[in-house]
Order: structure tokens, then C-alpha cells, then sequence
């Protein structure tokens, strides 16, 4: 944890921000901790696409300071026996309904200690059965930015007793020549993010990127292809993903979430090419 | 007021955040109150709908800190002769145009102070006609955040003078047996939230909500209903919703703002099946 | 530059909200200057509109506090050989890739000082080809939050080195009786903005605004007209603009961005009037 610097709280819903849920919340946190900063990481996660929030969360941790908690909220089950867990890592705590939003954090990070959050000491005295966001996990977050610790919250939970989900991945075959995966979510541009994991695609050949109708090879930056003509490229996330130079990729592809999307070292493509 | 947090400034406009509009505000407090918080309610305020800016204002200060200062802008009337008001309660300031913004916080609290919002010492120099959330509201919330007393922001202005509008309400037959409202909006998820206060509904009775061609029990949870079904439940507002669990009530149901909506006690309830 | 002040930076760009890219730009500002205050200005520039989010920066720096750093971020040649670019004014200083997005601040500002923003130190150690926002303007308005001096950041430039590009104006004709501009964006509320600025019709004269079939005075208040009828007014960005008083123009009118408008004093326009 940093010592002087303020806590900082990031929150990451699907609760839009069209609606008062968010500014609630917020409120909540500075009525307890009055010095947290807060920032939103997203708040249009896909209404109740666990899976999204669970990439986008794994994906934009290590970017926040040593010492971040993080509220993650797309929680389909509020007000049913799931749990509500807190987790911490070495460098963050994330607080989620159990319900496989953390899949991520759990498979890549060593988890240091995990708990249900329980105690009403550090909830809302009234607890909605529908909104935790703010009745439960706002003000669990706070007390935890004001020095509560973890192990307070609530009972210790063993890690792998933690709801996981199936998420998105790239499969191989023809010996790493060759891997399938899909278009995981598109962005504000119409960029296509998928589940190519750019560092698994061999540095030394050369890569086709197929989807749909479209075969790219996997170009530096969008400045490489002419205006409004579509790329491949590592993306922000470190996945491949596909855009239009200038334009939206997925409405002029015709592509979608759930694609199937296919990475051929150009030796096999040529190969494959040669005998249609 | 709170003696060492740094004050809290919430905006809640119809201004929406595609613009530019709430930024500039936000530039305006801090030049002001460099050390002021400032949090979003919402700008996703219908344009000019006052009674919801007026619904979700109230519902939701109570969540924030004792102390805050709430900046609330729908303001048809910008430029005309309508009073621009500032108004203390025992927990907050209100700053806002007289227009019936306030209603419900002059219906349910108790104010200690009203004052109109005149004193060209706490405005901009340059008051555009169109932008008072910028040039009028941003920098009288700022100077109270800076220590500047409510009573110097203008002159003071007897509560019972307030614009007050009519809130929607639900209104009850059969000696309490029968209530009927109407849905106030639609939120993120296409939950209907309707005009029917919870705590009015006689909790020794099992009640039947009915909206369209949809009679439902009231709910505990989302969990009580198979997923894709319809339910009613007590919201994080304290009002009767309708949703659909894992779904979007408005566009599945047809059900949109103003629609009737009625909560039966069960008993009152079957008879009246029986007759038809 | 304020003393005491946390620094506060301000943003700007066309990546809307809807993504985690926003979100990861302020984790990382936060992981290096812990105690800077992130105003979002916008980031609903029209994807790729280097003049409207140049128009619009220019607009509402003034309104946040000396000493602001401004990161400006659409930047369709991200990843190319284009520079990112630096630059002080006497009140703040403005990041951005250098392509004309920063041409009115350049043309209406006195710089004092414009760097290439290149030295490593100041950058993530991952530099992505995509996403300078995050890894190149984020980090390098932290450090400059944090202290470092702006010629640290890389090696001078003359500022009339830097991209400009041309930017909407309003041409005159008949010895200023006759303005013509253009239509420069809508807002939320559907008010059109145009590239007539107020301050250069003749407040002696009147004025007649015409744009589609539209011939309107120009109104002091939206509360001049009565509801539903369209009027043109000084608008908060001393601009002359269009709205329908509590309607929306843009819908109403069947105007839209680009379109032409006039300004014709009275007297010639009541000429030309009787002519046709």
C-alpha cells in the first residue's frame, strides 16, 4: 500500500451511467472515506456479460496504483446466496460478487487472502436486495481505504472455492502454425478486440489474420494501410484485434461479438490457399 | 459540516456528457475551490424534465456526505426573470433554479435558510443567458465551498415563495387495499420504476402489481423468478419496480413512463378475478 | 502556477466512455502524480474530428484554473511518424499529437514554450502503437504534474513547426452587413453552433439569422420566444447558435453540421426581402 498518497477506489459496473446508481455509490464512499479518490474504470460493461467485465478488469489493473481497490459490479445474482468476496493480490484488493467476474484476477495473480464480505459493521444498515453496489460493496471498498482490514470484512474463503467462469480463449493446432479464437467485445471506434493473444503468435513467421471474408496480415499501426482500409493489429490489450484505418470495422465487415477469428503463419496459408 | 474532509460539490444536469458543457463547469469550481470533490449524480436528466430531476435529487442525497453541496441544473427558464436559489437543510446546500427542482427537498426536509443566488461577487464576470449551471451555479457553489456563508450569496427568500410542481404520486381506494401510480422512468437496464412507495403497502398483506397485461407478486429479489420472467420488487429508490430478471423490462413488456400502474392486496385481488 | 494546489488535468478525447481506454489513462496518471485532480472535458469528440475537438479545447481552456495541463487526444495517425507535442502557454500547457489539434491555441495563445514529447524516462516502458493516450500523453502529464519541467520531455520546437489546420471561420461581405458561416456541431440538447462569432456583428445593428428555411432575430434568452419555436442567440461559446426553446433543433429544423447560415443586418436584409 502507498503510505501518503490519497487511496484511490476504481469502480467498474454495467450500471451505465445514465441513471443516478454510480453517483450514488460515490456518495456512499465519501460519506466513509472522505479522502479516497475515485475513478471509474467503465460503467457500460454489456448488462450482465460477466465475462466482459471479468477481461476488462484483468486487462486495466496493472495500470492503477500499488494498493487500488477495486469495485467490480455486473452481478446478475444481487440478492441471492451468492457471495460477495473481497481478494487481495500483491499489488490491489478487488471486491466482486462471486460469481466468476474475478476468473481472471484468480488464474494469473497470487491471491494473498480472500473473504466474504459479511459484517454488517462495514455495510449499509439497510441492505437493498438489488442494489450491493451501493449497500454493500461502496461501503465495504470505503472502510478498506480507511484502514479496515481485509480479514475484517468478513469469513476467510479458500481461493479455490471461488466461482470461476469459461473465458474466451485461442486454441492451437499444426504444432503453433495455426490458432482459432474470437471476437471478444468492439469498441467505441468499431474496433474488433479478440481472444488472439498477440505474444502466443510466433515472432519469427509472419501472420495472416482471418475473419469473416477479410485475410490481413498483422501490421505495425493503423498508419501501415491506406485510409479506410482494414488492418490487423496487437491492440491495447495485447490481443490482435481488427479495425478500418478512419472507419468502423465492425459495421463495414459485418463482424460481431462471438466471430470466429483465425491467426495462419503465412508458410501454412500459402500452403492451405494453393490446394482451394 | 465536516471539519477536515475537503467539500463535496454533486452536479446532477439534463446537459448530458457528450458536451463540453459539464467540463467547463467542473474547470469553473476548481479555479475557485481548488481543494472542493467533485462528484456526477447524473447529467442524463431528461432534457427539461424537472419532475425527474426533482425524483432522483432527493432519492439520492442522503448518499452523499453531510455538508454537500448539490448543484442541480434542468432549467428551461435560463435568462429569464425565474430566481436562481440556494437552499440549507440540516445535512446540504441546494443550489438550483427556482423552478420546482427542489419540491420534494422543500416537501421532506427541513430548510434552515433560503437565499437567492445575486451576488456578483460570487458569479462569473461574464453571465452568458443560455449557461447559469457554468456561470451563475458553478462558481456560487465553489464561494460556499470556500467558506463564503449561504446568506451572502443573496437575499433571503421565505421557503413558502419556492416554485413547487406536482410530483408524481400514487393514490389509494378501498381503504388501502388498492393503490394506483404510474411509471415514473425507465432506467439503464429497462427496469420500470414506478410512483408506488414501498412502505405504503401494508407489509401483513401479500400484494399483486399490475402494469399492462403483467400481474405480479412482489418479489424479494431478482433470484425468486426463473430468468426472462417478469417481477415486481421494493427498489433501491424505496419504490415499486418492474423488471425482468436477466432481461429489459420496458422493451419485453411495452411498459414506458406514465403508464398506470396498480398494487392490489391479493385477497381484494381474487375477487375481482372472480368476476370477470 | 497555483502553489498550493494539487495540479489538475484535463481531458480530451474522441475515445468516448463506453470503453476501459479512459479509465487505464487515469490509472496510469495517478500511479505517477497521485495527488492530481482528472477533469474529464469531453470524450465525445466525434471520432477523428481533429477541428471539433480543436474547436472545443480552445473554448473551455479558459474556464479551468491557471496551471492546468490540457492531454488532447484524437489522433488518427497515432502510431505513424507524426510527433507528440507539448506546448506552454501563459496559463496551462497542452499534450497532444501534433495535427492541427492544437491550431487554436497556437493561433490565440502566446507560447512560450513546444516540445517533442519523446524522452523515455517520462513514457510507459510499453509503448503501444495504438494507444499514445495511455502510454505517452498519460505518463508525461503525470511527470509534468509531478514537477518535471516541459523541456525535460524531449527536444524543442518551433511552434511554427506545428501542424495547423484550417478551422471553421465566418466570412463578411457588404462592409460587415452580411456574415457567412457554418454549421460547427450540435449539441445534446439538439442546439446547432455556428462559426458566427457574436462579438463581430455590429451590436448597433439587428441582425436576421438564416439558415435551412429559418430566418430568426437574435433573441437575448431562450424565454424570448414562445415554447416550441425556434430562435438564435449569443450562445455560452460566443458563438451565435440555433435551438427551439425546450425542443430540439437539429431534429426540428433539419439542420445539421456543415450547413451554411447567414448573419444580414436588418436594414439589407429587409432590402433583399422586398426584392423577392
Amino acid at each position: 500500500m502507498q503510505t501518503d498518497a490519497p487511496p484511490v477506489i476504481v469502480l467498474m459496473t454495467d450500471f451505465g451511467i445514465s441513471d443516478t446508481y454510480v453517483g450514488q455509490m460515490k456518495g456512499v464512499i465519501l460519506s466513509i472515506a472522505p479522502a479516497a479518490r475515485i475513478i471509474d474504470l467503465t460503467h457500460a460493461i454489456t448488462p450482465q456479460n460477466i465475462v466482459q467485465g471479468a477481461f476488462l478488469l484483468e486487462k486495466s489493473a496493472d495500470f492503477f496504483p500499488e494498493g487500488s481497490i477495486f469495485v467490480s459490479v455486473v452481478d446478475p445474482g444481487v440478492g441471492t446466496s451468492r457471495n460477495a468476496i473481497a481478494l487481495e493480490t500483491e499489488r490491489a484488493i478487488f471486491l466482486a460478487p462471486d460469481n466468476g467476474l474475478l476468473t481472471p484476477i484468480l488464474q494469473y495473480k497470487a491471491v494473498k487472502q480472500c473473504v466474504t464480505i459479511t459484517d454488517k459493521r462495514y455495510l449499509l444498515p439497510l441492505l437493498s436486495s438489488t442494489f450491493h453496489g451501493r449497500d454493500l460493496f461502496s461501503p465495504a471498498a470505503a472502510h478498506l481505504a480507511s484502514g479496515v482490514a481485509i480479514h475484517e470484512l468478513g469469513r476467510e474463503l479458500d481461493p479455490a472455492e471461488c466461482q470461476r467462469i469459461p473465458m474466451p480463449r485461442c486454441h492451437t493446432r499444426d504444432h503453433g502454425d495455426s490458432w482459432e479464437g474470437r471476437i471478444i467485445f468492439t469498441d467505441h471506434f468499431g474496433n474488433l478486440v479478440t481472444s488472439l493473444e498477440a505474444e502466443l503468435l510466433d515472432h519469427s513467421k509472419q501472420w495472416l489474420i482471418s475473419a469473416g471474408e477479410e485475410q490481413l496480415p498483422v501490421s505495425g499501426t493503423y498508419g501501415e494501410v491506406p485510409d479506410r482500409h482494414p488492418l490487423a493489429y496487437k491492440g491495447s490489450f495485447g490481443m490482435i484485434e481488427i479495425a478500418i484505418r478512419n472507419g468502423n470495422a465492425a459495421e463495414t465487415l459485418g463482424l460481431r461479438d462471438g466471430d470466429t477469428v483465425r491467426a495462419n503463419s503465412v508458410k501454412l496459408n500459402i500452403g492451405s490457399c494453393g490446394r482451394t
